[in-house]
């Protein structure tokens, strides 16, 4: 006998796929799923077709590596963005944190995580290496990157995450900084307030 | 200029559609969102097809209103359950709740809410009449129902439903019963624990 008997398939399956969501437990889910069932038919259908479109439409901005539906992403592509100004950040939302700030004018990169050897992710598995290519193709190209702003979170993992690029980029001619101790340690960048935000930006230092 | 100019459309759009669901924020819509874009293509594409499932699939059963795949609904068409009992609560999570229980063997009668004024619930907006109505067939047929349970939740709405349904049911020959006070005062039935449910059961005491 299934833990609830009195459910249709339909209803089970929707709650276990919801279950699959981080900080949705299975008591959540079935108010969801219930939630939806009174609901009109175009609330699930919605999210329904944004899930289908969400992996069919995005992919990554082969520059920046930040969450695109067309390549070069819309920063990348902007021609008033200083491309000898790059951000290097670990998530696409944190992209998303800096643009809210309006001070900032130049490029990213996005990470897509953080050294973390008790997760299992290795410098390998973030775009490091990318980034080393994209500076040493600037400058071949004559349009040199002049800084990198090491974005990454004020956490253990994230100064890791900062040292470990630093010294990746030890060997070429860019100002390497960091973005001011205005953020609180500890913290998430993601939720970090504009105008702390601000000040880290304009406080940043060279390392 | 969008809040999230870095943001692509498709994105955007799910999280839009998930900030519509109950207990979701902006905050978590945009976390489930990200999580959903950096996991394998199959979590979004399942959860997208339960959805759509799930109107498509589910009904309400014609004899207790219960969510089902068929008509009638697994309990109602069991030969081995009492059709000479009913117990009639607020939602469907409240059957799979007394099903866990497993003391309880009668058929359920669904209301799909309880009378609110505040949220605009009338007794018409329920399926109090479809109860009157099966009662009283059973009794033309031969096979009268000899117990109505209620079993709406012990809050002053669920009290306040079931005083309305017990006049409804004055006139025809059948106990009625509610639930022993076994259950928390101001509690949901939902969340009762089994042990809680089978001594509410086992004393019901006639109204």
């Amino acid at each position: 006998m299934s833990p609830n008997p009195t459910l249709p398939p339909s209803v089970t399956r929707l709650i276990d796929a919801l279950t699959q969501l981080p900080g949705i437990g299975p008591k959540s889910a079935s108010r969801l799923a219930f939630f939806l069932l009174r609901a009109p038919a175009e609330t699930s259908l919605t999210l329904a077709e944004a899930l289908r479109d969400l992996k069919a439409r995005t992919r990554l901005c082969s520059v920046c590596f930040n969450i695109t539906e067309d390549d070069p992403c819309a920063i990348c592509a902007d021609p008033l963005r200083d491309p000898g100004l790059i951000c290097v950040v670990e998530e696409p939302l944190d992209v998303a944190a800096i643009e809210r700030s309006r001070v900032y004018h130049g490029t990213y990169h996005v990470l897509h995580g953080v050294i973390s050897p008790i997760n299992g992710v290795g410098p390998d598995d973030l775009r490091i290496e990318e980034l080393v290519g994209r500076i040493r193709r600037s400058a071949e190209a004559g349009q040199p990157v002049r800084e990198v702003i090491l974005a990454t979170n004020p956490t253990v993992e994230g100064e890791m995450t900062a040292s470990f690029i630093q010294r990746k980029l030890a060997g070429l001619e860019v100002s390497i900084t960091r973005l001011a101790r205005g953020l609180p340690a500890g913290g998430d960048l993601e939720y970090a307030d504009e105008i702390t935000l601000r000040r880290a930006l304009e406080g940043r230092q060279r390392l």
